[in-house]
């Protein structure tokens, strides 16, 4: 089972105060690039790969999707989104990922924000989500970009001259990262961009777009802070067509 | 017109010097990784784009192929190439691939090693290519990784604690890239991963394998210089289907 760090109380504690948890979708700077890739949602069966609070999923509802189900692995982060929405098209339910159960062909739409690389075994998951689609049906996905997970020791490097860049190393070397963001040893899994690809392509998928994730000038005009994420891919946005 | 570096006459020298051009494919650590991106060569007509000394060119000969067109900028690379082979069937000619003018569907697979990199109009380019490809086609191309070339001073950072990195700075700032490798002031494009592959797909092309070339462990154990590269992703390798 994926580690649920999501249910530690400090990590929910920290979690909870991001502005992604507070504003939701508009909370989440790459919001808009992820939005520009879905398809229009009239009608779709959606699932909500790692949903936590539900911003997706009833944001989903509220364009268009015929229904949505909302898959979690954090009891903590279901129970704040069922108390967020009356809506009886929207079903909230527990599921670790790594051993996903989904009937055959049920869905229009797989969507995912920032929860893959927690999975340490992506190609099961992968075949079970194209198995899950219809065919025609899209995938549309956010994670972690490998060259922000690849590091050992990841965190901005100041050299003496007061550069500031951001360090690769160990590339090649995937598999778990152990970082502590928001708790102490948050268990991520590294791919390297070709192995995540390759998976979607090996699992059936044709890739539809792919994009480095970086904030817009006006964006880093009304947040500076987000000036830094334009010197490193910090996500990576993938869209897949079943 | 693309930089055309390969006939400034200090970068030829150092160019004829490396590996790659002394022992040819064989001098290359990421050929056997992108030979196995190939399709089986037997009677397909091979479109070389930036094919310097031929040595690709007369492999797919030597390997099959019915026929070759290796197009290149630099005279000078083109004169090597054709004082070493006699093959009738291999045809060496000069072309800017920034305005390439080739046939419709006349060709079964474009290859390009580590030349796409320096093209100021790729989305022209791989039009072109794209119309140049009979339908089911191959392109098949290593050019050097954005990771790679995203910094405006590449090369290893090594911190007061002796730890060595990759730096990474300026990864959406696309556009040129003015380096000293082996001569002055040459000129690379960067663009993000995102940006590479979507041209790919814009173009029409079905993405079918992405490669973050590294080197392998018996590579490695043979040539131990190469272990840096196993921390930071050199080169993208890629195979796309018209």
């Amino acid at each position: 089972m994926t580690q649920n760090i999501y249910d530690d109380p400090a990590f929910f504690a920290g979690y909870s105060q991001l502005g992604r948890s507070v504003d939701g979708l508009a909370g989440a700077a790459e919001w808009p690039a992820l939005q520009a890739m879905l398809p229009p949602l009239h009608g779709l069966k959606v699932v909500d790969l790692g949903c936590g609070y539900g911003w997706f999923s009833r944001w989903a509802r509220e364009h268009g999707a015929a229904s949505v189900l909302g898959l979690d692995v954090s009891t903590k982060m279901l129970e704040r989104a069922a108390q967020m929405t009356r809506d009886t098209a929207i079903t909230y339910a527990r599921a670790d990922l790594e051993q996903l159960d989904l009937p055959d062909a049920a869905f229009d739409l797989a969507y995912s924000s920032l929860t893959l690389h927690y999975i340490e075994n992506l190609p099961g998951l992968l075949q079970r989500v194209w198995q899950a689609l219809a065919p025609g049906a899209s995938l549309v996905f956010s994670i972690e970009h490998p060259i922000y997970m690849a590091s050992m020791q990841p965190g901005w490097v100041i050299a003496a001259n007061g550069r500031k860049t951001w360090p690769v190393d160990n590339y090649q070397v995937e598999g778990p990262r152990r970082t502590n963001w928001l708790a102490e040893g948050v268990i991520k899994q590294h791919r390297t961009i070709g192995t995540l690809l390759n998976l979607l392509i090996g699992a059936g998928f044709t890739i539809t777009h792919v994009e480095d994730w970086g904030p817009t000038a006006a964006q880093v005009a009304t947040r500076p802070e987000l000036a830094e994420e334009r010197e490193r891919p910090m996500m990576l946005l993938v869209s897949a067509r079943r």
